[in-house]
């Protein structure tokens, strides 16, 4: 049998899918499945059920991530690892993570349907925490995994009713084995759907991850002075919800400059005292950018900095700019990424190359093992959402270039 | 005795304002007393008190205004009237309102002590409900006393605790007679902090009030399209923040090309998810425009108008634009503004003229006789706030000018 001939089954991985969905399932047709909840655990045990059915054997780490790996004939060389997450957004969708972890499985399946041993040992993997809706940070049980997040501290941390990690992996059962973290891999690969508009837009089914943007996030409070709408002169205000517009227009303008790549949000605003007839005082914003390079995100920040100087002091508006979080910018292993870029093309399938915007778990994954991931295209991008939406066709296309990718790294 | 020989007693009406501002008090040094509530009600039965200790006779009409008349030599003529209101905002200032009333029970006192009588009689009149924070709308007493809102429409209105202003009107012992509604009065005079910074800002301690600006609402909602702010590029974003963002900057231009009187005002904003890393899908916020010209009025709001569509055609963003209330500009009549400005000048006060930018009692009363305003400075143009703050050497200068254009009109 030729690997160009192999194809998944993919009424099969849309069954798995819709079943897992029904875990959490949200009456707008979504999914509220919160990491390390009850329904995450029943999600969880479904899932290494699944595992057990398909041969694999499962083993659980210390924050909770969870590995089923399938022999392979050289057992001791590293495996070749893919899969993503389960836990969802509140009101999140059916395919946000859960494609990837259920085309993982699917892989599997279909080579056992093949009769079909890999040289090296494969590994599905579920990580935990994804989407850090309920415990911070994001990306968590990947991060911890490669030694990004100290494991004590990670643990500790608490959702908004007191619930620490640690209790909440306790009480589902997950809380595993901390010598499993950091072991090596042959490669890493995650299918997801693209949380964006570019290949739906585009007429592609596959993109070919090459990398994630960087990404730096920043509040920014705006201090003027609340005075009154109608007895205040133009000139003797100080009105800080009209200096917050025109940063917010001003960045526009300094994304616009660097496409396709550049990206820059005002995403949250919040103005006080927040009523009709009075200049606000205080607006508290957030800004968000993002670019493919260090290099043009810095320049993209040192213009967002100059932007506030210059239209605080025109406006006589204090900002206070907090550095809240950043990434860097990620470039995916060039051979991981080729190796899905020749499943596509062996495939048939269309496809472009693209960027993430979105962090995901392979961004963790990248600075530990060759990692790439494989998009398909999602309804309108719409993402993080109960109406999303992906096509049966897409994401059996995606599964198919895994498996691909995973055969040519397996039997490299 | 010559009229410019005569003078108020500054320290008896820094007194009474100090005495009526217990009333309420909050422990940031401002007032909280919310129209017909028991606390308005024991302002009212202070001055209605302090009314008749200095020989007035208290009539109540049917919306709770009070009036205080004191007899002229030429009974049957109709009154000269001057107040405003005891009423304050929820976190309101000493002055607000508190100053026109107690400077118009001075003017009488001082008369009382000189035993002067006037021509015509003369009317202290404390309005209902100026502030519109607990009952809607806005400048109540003196919008039914001139006949321009119903009065048993406005008399069912209710408070968010269900209480109709009729209940509270009879709660208080204030509810009276219709019959005393839209008497003729020879002129109307209203003293009052300026509420915004320009007196302060030029020098001047008597604004010579020659009427107020038009004034235009709008509740605006931009609806695009929730999207992650990471895996959106910028071409396909509908990003409604940063339409409003751009609207509020283009409203800026368009005031500034109206001024010195032109006003256009964002103040509040709220956006939907609101949350850092998704592109606002729905933003919804409110302008305020202003105008001392009616048709400059008008030119402001079709450049408005039309900036939203540019702008909604460019971010493929739909604007919808709600009018929430108007009113016209408000030329005061020339006589009375003329009597203001003599008085300011024969007192030799530093005095300028000036357009109110905000609503008053002043402003229903000029379309019912010749009415005008005197203005004194308030500390850093801050009202509608606890810190509001005025110095007594200007409010004994602006009740000196009140007691010099009634003596005028009064004997004219």
């Amino acid at each position: 049998m030729q690997q160009a001939n192999v194809r998944v089954d993919g009424k099969r991985l849309w069954a798995s899918l819709m079943e897992l969905a029904q875990i959490g399932a949200t009456p707008k047709g979504g999914v509220c499945r919160l990491a390390l909840s009850e329904l995450d655990g029943e999600a969880r045990r479904l899932f290494v059920r699944w595992c057990d059915e398909a041969g694999c054997t499962v083993a659980v780490d210390a924050i909770g991530n969870i590995f089923a790996r399938r022999v392979g004939r050289q057992p001791d060389v590293p495996p070749v690892l893919f899969g993503s997450h389960l836990d969802s957004q509140p009101t999140g969708g059916k395919f946000d993570g859960a494609y990837g972890v259920m085309a993982a499985l699917e892989v599997v399946r279909t080579l056992n349907d093949l009769d079909l041993i890999t040289e090296a040992p494969l590994e599905i993997v579920a990580w935990t925490n994804e989407e850090g809706s309920r415990f911070q940070p994001v990306m968590m049980g990947s991060a911890v995994y490669v030694g990004a997040h100290d494991l004590a501290a990670t643990l500790a941390a608490r959702d908004r009713d007191g619930i620490s990690v640690g209790e909440a992996l306790a009480r589902i059962g997950f809380a595993g084995n901390a010598g499993l973290f950091a072991r090596p891999a042959r490669a890493y690969f995650e299918p997801h759907i693209e949380q964006g508009p570019v290949l739906e837009e585009t007429g592609n089914i596959i993109g070919v991850v090459t990398g994630a943007l960087g990404l730096r996030w920043f509040d920014v409070e705006a201090i003027g002075q609340d005075s009154h709408a109608g007895a205040t002169p133009l000139r003797l205000r100080r009105d800080a919800l009209l200096a917050a517009a025109e940063v917010a227009v001003e960045l526009d303008r300094i994304a616009q400059a660097h496409q396709p790549n550049g990206r820059a949000t005002v995403g949250a605003i919040n103005a006080w005292p927040n009523s009709r007839n009075v200049i606000a005082g205080r607006v508290v914003f957030t800004v968000d950018l993002r670019h493919a390079d260090e290099p043009a995100l810095d320049a993209i920040e040192g213009a967002f900095r100059a932007a506030c100087a210059a239209i605080g002091a025109a406006r006589r508006v204090t900002f206070n700019i907090t550095e809240v979080s950043a990434y860097p910018v990620t470039h995916f292993n060039a051979s991981a990424v080729a190796a899905v870029r020749a499943g596509a093309q062996a495939l048939g399938l269309p496809h472009m190359d693209i960027v993430s915007g979105a962090g995901h778990d392979a961004v963790n994954m990248a600075g530990h093992a060759p990692a790439a991931m494989i998009f398909v295209p999602c309804a309108g991008g719409i993402s993080h959402n109960e109406l999303e939406s992906a096509e049966p066709a897409h994401l059996e296309a995606g599964c198919n270039v895994l498996l691909q990718a995973v055969l040519a790294t397996a039997n490299a």
